[in-house]
């Protein structure tokens, strides 16, 4: 198998028919598996029942990676933006080549991290962090991202009028509430907790006022919550309502 | 009473008139009394307040069931489709006559599970899925499910970035929760469940991040979630709003 | 004053200007002063702190009421459909003039009624009920009103949809849960509680699945809850546009 | 610099080019900065960490604010509105002068109030109240504001629909449950407190029904919430919509 052959396989953009190579299926597939084992291997029951299956996989994976890495950076040459060797560099620090390196490197970086249990965790985070690898293979979000970016400006005030809704409502059950529960609103910062699991809807219900005046507030925020949920809400329904009427009216467009 | 016309009587297809025969009227009233028999079953003190009344219902609803299947059956030779004895073999195998006999076996498997709690629970779960028989006589769904159907393609891409963002609260609440609250973030399968009640604006409040860093991405994660109701929404508004001007520019359509 | 001149002064249908007459004002201010009166008498409290206030202005609001009555009755012959003796008597049993009448009978009621504290609390509801005498005067709901009805076969469609989906996810957690929580998910019934709060995203957390498999249904009756807002949501959103564009094309329809 | 240059520099209507001064931009970014130094001042923990940073930077915006005071009162002679004495007079009491004030009064009022500590978090809060300022920067809520406006008749009805469900939510729960829960549900300004939060689907779940009768109303209730978030989003929705296409179709307008 030749290099250009290679290339053909590897490469998305190089296919003349639609739809991913036989070769990134199956690398597709094995992003997707390691993803899930790394998600698995993060609890504990899991690794206690099977100590040697993890770390087997994840050499496996590991392997596969490397060798996928390493024909890439052999075939890349095929292209024309990253021809001979200096084009081979400016390739491994390219962006999808960065996060390719980004699957491997934590294996090895785990051998040296051991005693830091946050780190540890930070480490695994990295190998689930694999899954953007599949974003090389995927154009489909463009359509989703185009409703969304025509929009931007209105989206954009409607964050702007929540984050001032947030900070107002902070404000109020600051100056209403601290004196009976200083722990929970004792300054602004720390109502904001409360208030954004008011304003978004959510309601943990671990804090919530006891005063009447603060409840009166509280009442007010949950009211104005319906508002922050309405308006972006409103604001994407007509940009899809836009976007399709577009479409119907130039299907080709 | 000949074949034929009992075959017009119960099949709904053969009707030339709009709406439900007679006998399938009463069939489907019995449907959701044998279904609403099941659902109040289950209530422990109803059982104990009259023993004799459920057991006896469960009788009359599936006698009168077993009459209607050997009726179908009998009469189902009428339909071009299921002529001959090999018909009536296929039709036995077609999809609503093993919904119908779905309603019926349960009766009596419970003769045979007495001792097993989760066994006897699941054929009462059997019972009130007789409720699906009802879909043998309706076509009303169909405006409905076409509207979500015209935006799948949307709907699922918004299905994914919501899968997307579940994983990612999940990974950053496991990294900096763990260490503090080992038993609801000690992993990422089990920050999920943490994750799925924020990003949907459920939020029980039985888990609740409580450092300040995890507040932080908490607090993400609940903006995330409005965006996460207010995707699907305005696809569908949309998709509701292409639908009826549709209907208005081609009303015969 | 004669007669037609009272009867201008009450009927809102007499008047030839827009709004309000005088009287019918000053009516409908007594109205939300009685409606506030006997929503803040049921507060211990504030009963306590002013035990001959609540009573007083009841008396007033009552006297004020028998008044207006009376005065509605005496005048109505105006009215070319209520005109005569058998015309009072038929007026007597139109609706408005029953709603006029329940806003002046609790009073007499609260005489009888005193040991009884469920009564007592039904007859404090009735007083608040007097709220409905305003519907006497208004026609502005009608817009709303034709939105939500034109699209009501859809509206209705995705409350069996929200039913059913609220019916199967009690089944599977009554069936996963009940053995862990005979309390709160013993029957289908109890989980039914659980249910309506997770799909309609309200989330209390009184009650929350304990299992893996009940909390992994859980997350599913989450996420299907995103769906029972987005469609009615989307609904609305549909049917507005269409009236707003309606309005705008034929401003005069 | 002379008095023009100034003017120039500091009104934002007096630019010929779009965006802000160099100095109004630096203004912005310390109202930013004083508005932030604000918030965080609230936590206790900081003020401990470093007591002497938050009066020192508060100084130092103040001493800004003030300079920048005087100097907006000093140049204002250059617009027609305010020339002469008795035009500045007249700026002093313009709307967005005297929220400048505002921004430096609460500095010498907190070495007056020292002992009450409710008073001294109110001064807090009116430090916070700069962000206020940068209202005079901006133009840019008008196109969403415009939106809001032109349904402002629908989302009104909306909110009294809302108002309406709310109080009657609230009275059907202090009658079933005041017996089972007086401190909670033991009047009807009491049952409300549950009931917006059920009714904007927050559900802190501090408060919840106990009775069967008390749960079913709040089922009802949480479902009613649906059409309480559907119906402004819906409004929204349709607003935004027009506006969108009303802008496409006249780009100029």
């Amino acid at each position: 198998m030749n290099k250009a052959a290679i290339y053909r396989q590897l490469a998305p953009e190089a296919r003349k028919q639609n739809g991913l190579s036989v070769l990134n299926q199956v690398i597709g597939v094995l992003i997707l598996l390691a993803s899930l084992t790394a998600i698995l291997e993060t609890e504990p029951t899991l690794r206690a029942s099977a100590p040697w299956l993890f770390p087997t996989l994840e050499t496996i994976f590991v392997v596969v990676f490397i060798i996928e890495y390493l024909l890439r950076l052999y075939s890349i040459g095929e292209d024309p933006r990253y021809r001979g060797l200096s084009g081979r560099f400016r390739y491994i620090f390219s962006f999808w080549a960065l996060v390719d390196l980004m699957a491997i490197l934590p294996y090895f970086l785990g051998f040296m991290v051991h005693d830091n249990a946050f780190l540890v965790r930070l480490l695994r985070l990295l190998r689930m962090l694999r899954l953007a690898r599949l974003g090389r293979f995927s154009q489909a979000w463009s359509g989703l991202a185009d409703a969304l970016h025509s929009r931007s400006y209105e989206l954009w005030l409607s964050a702007g009028v929540a984050g001032l809704l947030l900070l107002f409502s902070s404000c109020c059950l600051y100056v209403v509430e601290a004196a009976a529960q200083p722990e929970a609103f004792g300054s602004v910062p720390r109502a904001l907790w409360w208030s954004i699991a008011t304003l978004t809807t959510v309601g943990y219900g671990d804090v919530t006022p006891i005063t009447a005046l603060g409840k009166f507030f509280a009442g007010l925020t949950a009211v104005a919550g319906i508002g922050i949920i309405a308006m972006p809400t409103g604001i994407l329904a007509a940009a899809f309502s836009d976007a399709f009427q577009k479409k119907r009216n130039h299907p080709d467009g």
